[in-house]
């Protein structure tokens, strides 16, 4: 009598936090210190103090039927123009206001842009390994979820590889650069096939292939590496963006989507994003933090714990003997497993060390290592690594 | 190629916000005190002073990760243990924490319970004057919506037009009172009728058929009217709550809702709502709001200002001739018109008043009035409604 979807989907606890879960008991019973937990993607590095300031600003400086009240269903005006305004200043793009449409944060950009294209029989494509809630939300849109799998040892991706999987049912491809769970950036070689390949199926079938980005971790990149930013490499994208990792504020779902307004149907795509959002419910994105947002625009929370822990982890995992690809953005680590992923990951418990194992990545074979935790967990982790390495003699 | 549906959605502009912005370009034009805009229900009145001291408290108190970070996805245990608590003080029932899933606004609250349940084939009922968004919830959500007309004069429901409109499909009734766009509190007598309706009709067909309420307005009530708690009068029963409307809060998105346990079914309905909630896109309801509203609990914003606006609006108009039914409740005032509705807010536009026609509410010759305004825009509106009236020789 109810939804039999709604109520597995309700049912099944993700693996990661059953996981986490495990970890709180574990802590419970022989000591946080003692529980190297690495399964969570929560911001461990606070929100800058702007962020906070901003608040207090706010409070101080605006009627409080003014910060509180409705925005328009796109989000407040003037927020779109400053973000509008810092896209062009960075990547020399030409957006407008009236492009944007502001989100409940990453997951709201990315259904809310399924939602507004997905016809019955249609496929969306996505590289392994990728974030499980996208075959949600494409299912739930009544659409086909299609994994093309990334190359292994770097995890960029084949031309040959997507150009196989699309089919005249293809109606976007979703792209996750820097990745979750693997840390990868695309870079802009892999970007330029990718697009490539995309025009060309485009003109062969006669139809839009879009571009759907999910790129909640664009601003966590180490070591200079850039992150092309794709309305410049392909006219059909919508570029999905929230401000949970950047500014640490994942709890407040903030983000929004931009539709390129190089795209032939421009307009009809940016109404149907308006009617999806409304059809899902969303009303408007909370309107403090569409403030907040606009007001800490191009500020990033202290990432330099981040980049600590991924060298030290990395560095001293792949001297162990592990086979790990170097992260280059977000605060993951995918390291390749010496056996079954979920038997590796029950040995390291044994260790106290709680990792995520990748099938539900579409990824079997390897693990996620979230490195969102303090500088201190690695290093007291370490050792307990080093035993599992020498349990297998790598 | 894109979602016609959706792109159907987004291109309808509410006629609600068509008359809004007719009344913003009219302002422009002639001043804004010339113009008497009664189209939206954004509130009028200021949250109270103790939400934004709870938000200066907050940052005050807690550390920056603990507040902007993920809650669990029902959202923080001891929010929901607050709002519990604050339930079963008021209405004598028995509301656990795990009873309460925290959602993003009223409008999420609504569409999750609807999906939660929807199966192919279903019906969903509710009772005319409604919000039109019931509409779109209700077939996003692959069901249909049933209209069942409430009783003219006292806007009511008549024990047999829902009966009859009950069928084996009927999966639930939406409830929303205070209602909007009338205003009307239905009575507990209307209450027990319908609880006694759709207990009667599980019983003939053999299956559930849930009671979903739509309740953003409980609070806004004048004159010690009481709005009898579902929870206490029909077990199958989801309550969708908001703080929108209580604590002026509309933009921020926050609410709940409550699942009966008195349910048979109650801990699969409860996950189906989750699994609704995951599917949808939410993650969780903001973080820093969530905090703030259990903070607040019990507190409203200043409603004298609505209920002195009632009480002039009403006395004013049924003098000059107007027939309206009194609301005792929500900022909304529903009047008769003496021609077609739409014929009618067109000639009102000459004398600079803005109503909404009650069509979109699936009830014509009627408008919509919100009185969630100034109090001088009421007094200085008067003389243009006695024109009117006058007009159509009231």
């Amino acid at each position: 009598m109810l939804s039999e979807q709604m109520m597995a989907l309700g049912k099944t606890r993700s693996v990661i936090r059953e996981i986490f879960e495990y970890g709180n008991k574990r802590k419970q019973e022989i000591g946080a210190d003692k529980v190297f937990d690495f399964s969570l993607g929560n911001p461990s590095v606070p929100a800058p103090e702007s962020v906070n300031q901003a608040i207090r600003d706010i409070l101080d400086e605006m009627d409080s039927t003014a910060i509180h009240g409705y925005t328009s269903a796109p989000g407040d005006f003037s927020v779109r123009q400053t973000i509008a305004d810092y896209i062009n200043k960075e990547h020399g793009t030409s957006v407008n206001a009236d492009d944007i449409y502001m989100t409940v944060g990453a997951a709201a950009s990315l259904i809310i842009s399924i939602k507004a294209m997905a016809c019955p029989g249609d496929e969306f494509i996505t590289f392994t390994p990728y974030f499980p809630e996208y075959r949600v939300f494409v299912q739930v849109c009544g659409a086909k979820l299609v994994e093309v799998a990334s190359r292994e040892g770097d995890f960029q991706v084949e031309p040959e590889s997507l150009e196989t999987a699309i089919t005249p049912n293809t109606k976007a491809l979703i792209l996750n650069s820097p990745n979750n769970p693997s840390g990868v950036v695309l870079s802009e070689e892999t970007i330029k096939n990718i697009c490539g390949i995309l025009e060309k199926k485009q003109k062969e079938y006669g139809h839009e292939i879009y571009l759907i980005t999910d790129e909640p971790y664009r601003e966590l990149v180490y070591d200079d590496i850039k992150v092309p930013y794709l309305l410049n490499y392909y006219d059909n994208t919508l570029v999905g963006y929230s401000f949970s990792k950047s500014l640490s504020l994942p709890g407040e779902r903030i983000g929004y989507i931009v539709v390129s307004n190089k795209m032939k149907n421009d307009r009809d795509m940016y109404a149907a994003v308006c009617g999806a959002g409304r059809a899902l419910g969303f009303v408007c994105a909370p309107s403090l933090f569409q403030r907040v947002a606009a007001r800490c625009i191009g500020q990033t929370s202290d990432i330099s714990e981040y980049k600590r822990n991924r060298d030290l982890l990395y560095s001293s995992l792949t001297k162990y003997g592990f086979q790990c690809v170097r992260p280059d953005g977000a605060f993951y680590l995918f390291m390749k497993t010496p056996e079954d992923a979920g038997v590796f990951c029950e040995k390291a418990k044994k260790y106290e060390l709680l990792l995520v194992p990748g099938d539900d990545f579409g990824c079997p074979g390897y693990v996620r290592i979230s490195y969102c935790v303090k500088t201190e967990q690695i290093v007291n982790s370490l050792p307990a690594f080093e035993k599992l390495a020498e349990e297998y003699q790598l």
